[in-house]
């Protein structure tokens, strides 16, 4: 069986209310599925790496720079890709489900990526663009993940 | 003095509505800029590289796959890079100000990616997403596109 | 602690006695490292993930293509890139160590992408280039990368 | 007819020995070919820009970084790509035909990715590699190339 993946993005920089909404969510999301993988950095990503580790789950960062202490330290798996933003392409589409948190314009270019690989992807108080999954509460956005792996036979 | 570059990003299946339109487009371009950047394939890249060509320009394609011969037969300068949508960020990172017509996933990823390296990325009915410059007609969209170059010294 | 990552690289296509050895290297390796990174496909691949595996290690495959099923069954987790060759750059620069068995350019260009990195590399009746470590025997490529991880740190 | 497109590869240090050779190989290509690609950094590079602009053709210089000022003077066209050394890949198959200039790793991979390409490599007193086509001069390199487009039929 190949493990179940669960890809998040949004902010580097973030406010702790959302660090605090990712950090839960991590440890939720760490009870359906195997694997987290996350652009690696700092703020939500590292936010939701420390929820999901806590909850006995790996954690993947795939960074953008060949610096593997660029890492936050709940990163499991560091790739240093050293691909720039190209990277967010290899984020996404190593997911079986994408969430998304606030974010800016890279996260935009996340969710689009999701939308072209038909990737499912959820977001939570992030990007309202047609075609992604809207939630507002975390137990909403972990349901809606579990569901969404059902469906694909995951 | 460096050759200044457009991009042109939109749809690669699109109405001959907007191909008469990327094509006419692109030989007004070729009058404020001399290279013209785009994903190298069918549709709007197709049409806008026929004008430009038309209108004296050098048109580059950056391709997703390694086969030269996907380029549309308006490009001068073929790149295959083989990586797949990773290089829309080149598309973009080339240009010293982005066109959008309109588009898919595709395009949105590569509007997000303008955004993030904050080159200016003019919608031409395309995308509307905060920190596009919206534009109704052709003229105003290469107006705009002479006027963001001379602003940054080009 | 991070996870301590080797990385092997060889053909694709090999003999079936090159394939043995790569098995049996694979479950010597998980004896000393946690996480074995591959070009997840056939050959050297698929046979030194099948012994990592059985070993009790975890097994990476980043591939080329964009396609999961193209993974070998002794993958634990696909990063399916769409990079195509440029994935190279990534299953060398994800390792603390790297293994090359017999292989063509492919893995030529991998021992080159190590040494251009800094990253150790072990030839194990691979290509000869100035700066490879060669080792003849399985135990001698187990021995020296355990040594090389020690002596940095891992 | 598309145009024509000779890779240079090359130590980006160099001595000013190699330097003054690659300037003249450059303007020697200009000759028999329309386009030079590089990966647009100095030494090598610079030299053969420098060159091959000065016998009137066009250069592109492939970066391994976002900052266009980082390429070298003589490079007509920019693409910063921020794929750091994945860029490689695309210096090689942008090419018709490679000329590697003595290099190190970074050169011995573009080497192997022209070889599993199938792009023809000159090597101009660089790596000695099975299936590289060794040449003593520039005139000989200079004619070796313009024999191989002619049979690929460019």
């Amino acid at each position: 069986m190949r493990k179940r993946i669960v890809g998040v993005i949004g902010w580097h920089r973030s406010t702790s209310e959302v660090e605090q909404k990712a950090q839960k969510m991590g440890k939720e999301l760490a009870k359906v599925v195997d694997v987290l993988v996350c652009g690696g950095l700092s703020g939500t990503m590292e936010a939701v790496c420390q929820g999901f580790k806590a909850g006995g789950g790996l954690t993947i960062g795939i960074l953008p720079g060949y610096d593997k202490s660029e890492a936050n330290p709940f990163v499991d798996l560091v790739l240093p890709t050293g691909l720039g933003l190209a990277r967010n392409v290899l984020v996404v589409k190593s997911s079986d489900v994408v969430i998304a948190f606030p974010g800016e314009a890279g996260t935009l270019s996340e969710i689009a990526y999701c939308l072209q690989f038909n990737i499912p992807v959820i977001s939570f108080h992030s990007w309202n663009i047609p075609g992604v999954i809207k939630v507002k509460t975390i137990k909403e956005a972990v349901e809606t993940a579990k569901e969404l792996l059902k469906k694909r036979g995951l």
